[in-house]
């Protein structure tokens, strides 16, 4: 079922090649100023960068189907719809008897069928991933109105790897003057060369994006089993190409001791505060008040132009495949847009929760 | 809201010091056998070793309350009961007042307010998951009708990590053999040796587990918003004390390139497999066949008895906290078997699923 | 599955004739006072009245197993649990073969095979009520701080009816006080009377059961598809028996013109009234403020005496049954707490929803 | 949440005066055959007639945005879209502060706040059953694969009844020859009459529909929470001006004896049938194979053009008001679509279960 969310719902549709994609996006409250010029700046963020992306150009124009008149919710659904323009189909019917390695083709006719409809990836593809750019631009809308804010930058890139414990306010703005969503101007130039260096060899790099919400509100989320940490992964893990996802010091913290590990209390201008935040903001699956901590991995784009091994299904007898069409050698930096939409719609949802609502306001 | 799963439901309840923990597994088809012996076994498996656990000595005796009549599953849902017997709730009143570091008693009171039953932990206790492994009984009786089998173990506990590519029937061999629940005997000692050395320290440890589920048909889970990965991850995360969760390569493959990262398709014995398995069975959040390969971190048991900063959450001030009671300097070992059975109701479900089932019997 | 509710959410479980029955009621807020007295006094006004109602005598004792410490709800889920003792078996398993007129029987065999539990009607019988009735104890508790108050009554029994407009004072203090739960003294009598015949006769009768709730606020439900209508229809097409749900003039309201059926407003002591109430408190399926006004029709009692045709399943042939047991000539009057109960809870249910809090609050 | 169903997933969006109104299906399986014009003629089904129905003529062309592609269903949500274009959005100004008798104008904008979208009655407009009656032609193809069938007809109109027991077929055969969707003739006349002398009068009238589904199997429904009776009223308690539903001898059942109400049993061609069907099809919240036989109400049009009493919210003082604007004297008709269209969704939804589906193929 294509959809997710508790009180803040968002079901995405379309597919790559098809008219268009798009979502709806339910349970927005009513009254919120929302313009389509916001939409369109958060997918816009998303579109490939001139030098380092895919060749394939979408507009991406986000058209407002329902719920919002004159900039305003109404309360009711919110559709978005981005219709598609730059497709060509021509290479994809290939990879309905010849699976590509590291897509979805095989998977995809195993759980649909053969009528599924697997042009650009169908609904499989990363384009799926631009509707909820655009619903997160109303999570956002949502976050701002209690004080969170979202930001997510790429913290490694191939072999690249940004060490930096960073601040929210510098991530915010560093991330975008850079092609490759990086925190810091010189790691960005490293992470170019490494992309660069990936395409023209005709492969592809992964990455690791971190992406942190702060000012959440003390008392988000639930012990079992709509964990802060279990609802935000089920969300990136929906993230065509994410891997990994893991809070504060996640897996390095399991080789930790449990003296170093734990976040020791202080208070801090009459504010409970954690002198450390391994937990990455989340105790017993609740915010604690610190900033959410998240980092998600990213494997390499498994579209690339080397040969590679592959089996007929008709036949079923191994042949080889090599992969021509426009492809990102690195999907990470167009990414970070998304994990940050995400994250946001996650943090909404719950935070328009009824047990939420009821204590904010007790 | 204590439920989770959409054609398995399983509803936990119950708190660590009140009359006991129990849970609701509503979706079980008529007709299976269970006996309460089978239920036992699997939750004495999640028992501390005598010399490295907690001093507290629960017999954790599994009642069948309902949906079981003569060892034979009715189709209504299945209610477990664990009484609690061994509870002293002496030393918990204190940490209302003063949260102990790397524990949810600040977040639990900031969700349920002052009634919120902490004794123990309350229902963020590690204990909750007696009834998940109890659940996930039934759930292997159900995977066993498809022939889907799964075994964990321990990968890393503190310094000691297991480097080695393991085959499932070896795990399932070794790992209860052992009290740290690790596939090899020789790691085992070094594991024992890391928990004694952090016990005496008045210290705690965390770990990596690695669950493999076999034979998972191709064609479980979905692109968008259900992927197999998120739905694991979804409840994996609401172990206590789980802050990492990656599948196949995961965080490592982020580091690689895509030419080394993607599964390669050969014809192996009239069936299509990858040569590698960095994918972890899952391409598209549907799974490819391959075995399902998960990991999860566990940050060290955040009880030590070591003095920890905190603050006085009615008089507003720093403090200090030494935590006494009864408790696992490493909750590792235990949890093997709740990775195991939280692992097995997500697939169980994912597996009872009507477009599953459709697709299998057409 | 057995649950029902979206911010508190019922599970019920168990079964007639096995170890008990009970259900598991998530997202009661914390804090809230609830003894276990409450509980049993709530249950106890569903038991048989000494002369019209079944010999079966169950003591039906409420047990809290979790959510409730020294009476206060702590936010976990409550779990209560009614153990059966009062059981003879020994009848039903020739209704496996044979099965009954109006009855489930082979409706529970076709979707459970033959290890239903058909025991005492199983998890079909009218016994299944007594939880929802322990349960709507607690959902009258929540509705109680938010002023709103429930009470129901026999409108309707066999050819008795009560056309009298009823003032909901009126209802509560009369409803306790007679065995057939009518809202008049002098219908009682008839009421009983009517019992009694069709009991003498071996046969049954069916009825009515209005319910109405007043004071709740403007604004509780939606268009589409959670309709104040469509959740409390929902439930209450659950209770056994029930055939027919109406809402203000209802099936009456068909044959009326619109200049008619439409409410026309008023402003009374400051708030916005209607001059009639034909659409029950309900407009666009949002509660208007005024009463909402429910009725249920229940299909006479399934078990008679008489001797009816059935086939026997085996043989697939025309067969006569005759049943004997314990029955209630009449569930009317016993059905009448169960329906305040089911009321309560989903509209507890509808007021713990984030938006109308939120809006609550605005 | 504008979402209904568990297998197969209805979402409405969109309002009377927007771009336009739609809705998404998801879970449909793919490899179905439905071309627009099947949608089409389903949606045309539910224009107005000429003489008797509203004067707003809307072409109502249902696009297809999503999911079926050359006229097969990919297993990707299906969106279907339909544009507004006869609007006339100046007289609805008005009733923001002068709600109409009947109407949501009053609940809407408690609900939703200044902000919601009156225009031509918003997401209340009985304008959103388009997309429910396109969405029921996909499920009618679901059905057709099992051999369920579904057809309704207009039993009440007014004061016009129609008492006869009718035959499936019949009811196919006529309704689509007459205007107001009877089964019969010569009623038909009566009924357009009825209509015609309400509207002279500036007045309306309401109505019962019938709907049959037959060749339903056996077994499909629960007991708790989820029965066929729940599932079916809460989608019919959702189309606007339904205000009541009942299952076979429903309310009339209610004054009838257990001896007459009981369906007995026989066998009949090999198969369990009973004589009469006063259950409706419907044995413990279960399918026993009869045909499922439901009842219902739809108030009279609140638009009418008389004047009536209303009140004005900004002043809070009484006032009187006049609806002007093209509204239909009756929506019974048109409604005979919907209820079908609603009645197929819930039986796809529910043969789309995964219990129901193996045991099917057991």
């Amino acid at each position: 079922m294509n959809t997710i969310g508790t009180s803040l719902r968002l079901t995405l549709f379309g597919s790559s090649h098809g008219h268009g994609i798009g979502c709806v996006l339910d349970g927005v409250p009513s009254g919120l100023e929302v313009s389509r010029e916001d939409l369109q700046r958060e997918v816009d963020r998303r579109r490939p960068a001139i030098s380092i992306g895919t060749p394939r150009r979408e507009e991406d124009s986000v058209e407002v189907l329902a719920g919002i008149v004159d900039d305003i919710t109404t309360g009711a659904p919110i559709v978005l719809f981005i219709a598609n323009r730059d497709t060509d189909s021509s290479k994809y019917e290939l990879f309905r008897a010849i699976p590509r390695p590291g897509h979805a083709d095989l998977t995809a006719r195993a759980k649909y069928g053969d009528a599924v409809d697997l042009r650009g990836g169908g609904q499989f593809s990363g384009r799926m991933t631009a509707p909820i750019v655009a619903a997160g631009a109303v999570a956002k809308t949502i976050l701002e109105a209690i004080g969170v804010r979202v930001a997510a930058y790429t913290q490694r890139l191939g072999r690249i790897v940004d060490n930096e414990e960073r601040n929210f306010k510098d991530i915010r703005m560093a991330v975008w003057e850079n092609p490759v969503r990086s925190a810091d101007a010189a790691l960005a130039l490293d992470m170019v060369n490494e992309i660069m260096e990936a395409k023209e060899e005709g492969d592809s790099v992964g990455g690791v994006i971190r992406c942190l919400a702060v000012d959440l509100p003390l008392g988000v989320g639930e012990p079992f089993f709509d964990t802060l940490e279990g609802e935000l992964a089920k969300m990136l893990f929906a993230i065509p190409g994410v891997k990994g996802v893991e809070f504060g010091s996640g897996f390095r913290g399991a080789g930790m001791r449990g003296s170093e590990n734990n976040d020791q209390f202080i208070i801090e201008a009459g504010e409970v505060r954690t002198i450390t935040n391994h937990a990455g903001g989340i105790l017993g699956g609740i915010s604690n008040g610190m900033p959410v901590d998240i980092r998600v991995a990213f494997k390499p784009t498994a579209s690339i132009s080397r040969e590679q091994k592959s089996v007929d299904l008709e036949r079923m007898e191994d042949t080889t495949l090599k992969i021509e069409g426009r492809h990102d050698p690195c999907i990470v930096p167009r990414a970070v847009a998304v994990v940050e939409a995400a994250t946001a719609i996650v943090l909404a949802d719950m935070c328009l929760r009824g047990d939420f609502i009821a204590r904010e306001y007790r």
